[in-house]
């Protein structure tokens, strides 16, 4: 069977290029594994059958012919199994790159979240600002640590991993409030990640579905 | 070598039972596999030694004969690679157990997190309350979701795992807040999975070195 990535038929352009189905479209490029993606809206979210192959209605799930799942992470880390280009084949280096996986997931993407989510507050109110900026010194303090271990590195652990694709997924969604941007290292590392011919056709892939679906 | 776990020599009582060491403790106990803890205090989380281990200088970080890494859900993951009590030895039901250790901690706890942070305000303040609204619902719809998986099931997938080992991990920090009290079938859950004896152990482990080392 061919393997199959939901994904959405179109979304508003604030989210285009971000939704997470980038994330297995890049992994399964990077892999030289063909896919075909599976288009869904939101009718498709809610339903029973969907939900039978993804609980919560999101994109992206996933099947190939060994496995079914979901969540973006757990379906690189799996790909991640299977193919040398995304992990090396030693259970060391395996673990330093599902090790990573899980600190962009949980230790870095939560504060990212938490600070773009809380950002847009009226100055004069005190609480949102105080606790806008307790979110932003989590984040930076994560981002510090981040930036501490990427220094004079190309990638996280001595070569392009499935680790760099889900972090670069994670540090480009602080690109546009501008908090990548006081991180130079971090900024660096993002663009040389996103500059791999695998994550172009990845993205053209995304940008293209949503081109072709949009409302008239 | 014995295999090392990072921990707390102690924290204030409201994190007592909730530092993330918890969670690589009950897997090892899961699998009957002897484990030393290592204690650290601040000192140690801000020395480079300690970054080169754990770059966020957060616990636990982990070694053992073949691999040394951190965040707590990698390595129950790693654990879960070799111990059939955390999870089935096929391809299939190892990727099912990977999906749902990744929601638990990219799809729900952040959610849960966000609930919590911003728990605390002045009903007065319209924004917070209305972002706190929101948060609530986010986390709401993720829990309904759980919820309707759970349904008439004891675990997750057919049988204990390390997913529902996490999964109660995160449930867990939802107690107080009287979130999960309102969920039954997942609050049920949750009790039945942290019932186990190995949940009880490594609950102790880490509970007694708090009391030996309570400051004076």
């Amino acid at each position: 069977m061919t393997t199959q990535v939901t994904a959405f038929r179109w979304v508003p352009p604030f989210a285009q290029g971000y939704v997470r189905d980038l994330r297995v479209r890049w992994a399964l490029e990077e892999a030289g594994l063909p896919y075909e993606a599976v288009l869904i809206d939101g009718a498709t979210q809610a339903s029973a059958d969907y939900r039978a192959w993804q609980p919560f209605g999101q994109v992206p799930a996933y099947r190939d012919a060994g496995v079914e799942m979901f969540e973006s992470g757990a379906i690189v880390l799996h790909l991640a199994e299977g193919s040398e280009a995304l992990a090396p084949r030693d259970a060391a280096g395996r673990a330093r790159v599902t090790a990573w996986v899980l600190a962009a997931l949980n230790s870095i993407e939560p504060f990212a979240q938490a600070q773009i989510h809380f950002g847009a507050f009226d100055p004069a109110n005190a609480w949102a600002a105080a606790k806008f900026a307790q979110t932003q010194a989590l984040l930076d303090s994560r981002l510090a640590a981040l930036s501490a271990w990427l220094e004079g590195k190309d990638h996280l652990e001595g070569r392009f991993t499935a680790a760099d694709l889900i972090l670069t997924t994670v540090l480009r969604e602080l690109v546009d409030n501008g908090t990548l941007g006081r991180f130079p290292v971090l900024a660096a590392y993002r663009e040389r990640c996103e500059a791999r011919p695998a994550f172009g056709r990845a993205m053209a892939a995304q940008l293209s579905t949503f081109r072709e679906n949009a409302p008239a």
